[in-house]
């Protein structure tokens, strides 16, 4: 199974001409868009979405992960391995998180193609052609990489932000809930925000926080838009108040 | 085939995690989203949508349907049978006007896995591996439910408001046009909408209403947004005016 | 492979429906979906972007493309053959670019099914069965249409205006950037744009074109909405400046 996690977004032809070049290549495997609008320019919160959003796949997958504002310069192309998965993307940390929770086992260099890439579509032209040749068993094919001089490699996959905005308008942070107590109040924009376990015990107009289906801290507002509500967007800064034993400093990023 | 109808939006991951539990544990199966934006928090509007948009599968087609904002909350999920296909979603109504209107034969609760599903997310932890299940011939898991009852099994599959809008800006209507003759007006937020067969032989500028390609009413203005321009959208009250041999209480919804 | 190209957006069921239709008829056949947003109700910017997206597929591809203003009037619904593919669409001109730079074999009507399809959802009801055909290997079931009777067969594949406005605000024109001198200025509403390699050679607020990765002049800001700053959309002009040997009206459309 090939993963896509990209931030092309789902308008136009960039997830259609990638997916194109998979089905070439590699067109007994199965193609899943995870998501196609990961925080746009921004690796570091899509890095920290990605960690929390790559559990359940099966073993062999091969993540396809571009959110890639250096294409084009001379960041690496490159192919991670971990005891589970593959993970082709660029070396800007965009895949540090969810590959070092997993383990990584070695990095490679992505070789261009004798036909030159596009300087600004390496999705399709270097990245999916990688992720083909690996879904269909074959080993990377270019040079080992030393793991130490990946970037991201110190970075956390928590991070005190808001790192995406859903459809609905609920601010999805880089908190991990699994040790929030109920007690705890999230920080945001001003605003002291209570717990709800459920949409559906939430007071309608009000924020709460709760635990959402990635195992992060979301702000939402039961039928209404939190984003808008509260001006807050990705990367808006968010601080843990209340926390048994510690303040916010002590947890997570 | 597994046919998913549901109110996640494209944005996000919501559609490719459920999408991935679908073929990790089906993957012979085919999946067609057929929308990913059914009618936010209005199980009535959608249960209407999704009833003129289920004729021409074929049989043994499933039929995932979330639209669920009572998820987390006591409401139950659930699994229907009918001649040709089976159903799963959440006891709200969602389903009923689309199974009722091929024969329902049966119910069934969806029993919760031994790992806790997420409160919030039922779409990817209990309905995917239901309908997966399904669609690779097994029987439904969970204890059979009386019939009588089923929240919605008094639901029309009409409906005199606007139930959708779509990305042109054209109101959708819960009218049949069926029995509809080119002589009624759409009464609509003031206006009194005409007929026209087709979009090439409407004004420019000037609502009108036709028969789409669900066979419902739907109002629209040529080349501009009927939503913008009347100030419409879904839950949008709708009369019906001009019926031979009745007025608009006699007919739908 | 069966690659769609519609103006049906990503919202709503349009895209599920006609899915559903290609899955149902030809389930052993890929289906890719390029672009779901095409110019709306423009078939010949829409052309020009088809022209340059439709180069590296497999022989065999039966492109189903459908931006169709005229639905439900006379306009002819029609197939096209080239030596590596299919195209399936209405004869307003859509496809003539893109077949015509692979060069046109022949031309049929595709005769309406015994049931009558709706008026407004030839994508649906006419086209994709017909796709479907072809990519089961079928010949052709209507009628010949001669080659001199198709609507846009004078078209150029390059247009002097904006053709597409990407997620990012970028600017796509039909100008094929393959002989543009790094030297040349693209002139757009008032402002005259220089050139820059990639998107981190550019500098941060400041307008500039390059050649994008369909191998089109694109006009883009770093980090920023080139749409929004310009106040650009589809079918703003554009005109090039300084072409070694000649002005701009030598060049493309």
């Amino acid at each position: 199974m090939i993963v896509t996690f990209t931030d092309f977004g789902w308008q136009g032809s960039y997830i259609g001409q990638m997916e194109a070049v998979l089905r070439m290549r590699a067109p007994q495997v199965q193609v899943v868009h995870l998501q196609k609008d990961a925080p746009t320019w921004n690796p570091r919160a899509a890095a920290c979405l990605l960690a929390h959003l790559v559990g359940p796949f099966p073993a062999g997958t091969v993540f396809l992960c571009v959110v890639d504002p250096g294409v084009g310069t001379a960041r690496r192309p490159i192919i991670l391995q971990t005891p589970k998965a593959w993970w082709v993307g660029p070396d800007n940390g965009l895949m540090m998180p969810a590959a070092r929770a997993q383990g990584l086992l070695g990095a490679w260099m992505i070789p261009y193609p004798e036909t030159a890439p596009s300087v600004s579509f390496h999705g399709r032209d270097l990245f999916a052609p990688a992720a083909a040749g690996l879904a269909r068993g074959e080993d990377p094919a270019g040079d080992p990489i030393a793991l130490a001089s990946l970037v991201g490699r110190d970075w956390s996959p928590a991070l005190r932000e808001v790192i995406y905005v859903d459809a609905y308008g609920n601010l999805v942070t880089g908190i991990p809930g699994g040790d929030m107590p109920p007690s705890a109040r999230i920080g945001l924009k001003g605003h002291r925000i209570p717990y709800a376990r459920v949409f559906g015990e939430a007071r309608p107009g009000e924020p709460f926080w709760y635990v959402n289906s990635m195992g992060l801290v979301e702000v939402a507002i039961r039928c209404a838009s939190a984003a808008s509500r509260l001006h807050a967007g990705t990367g808006t800064g968010v601080v843990v108040e209340g926390l048994p034993g510690g303040d916010a400093d002590d947890k997570g990023a």
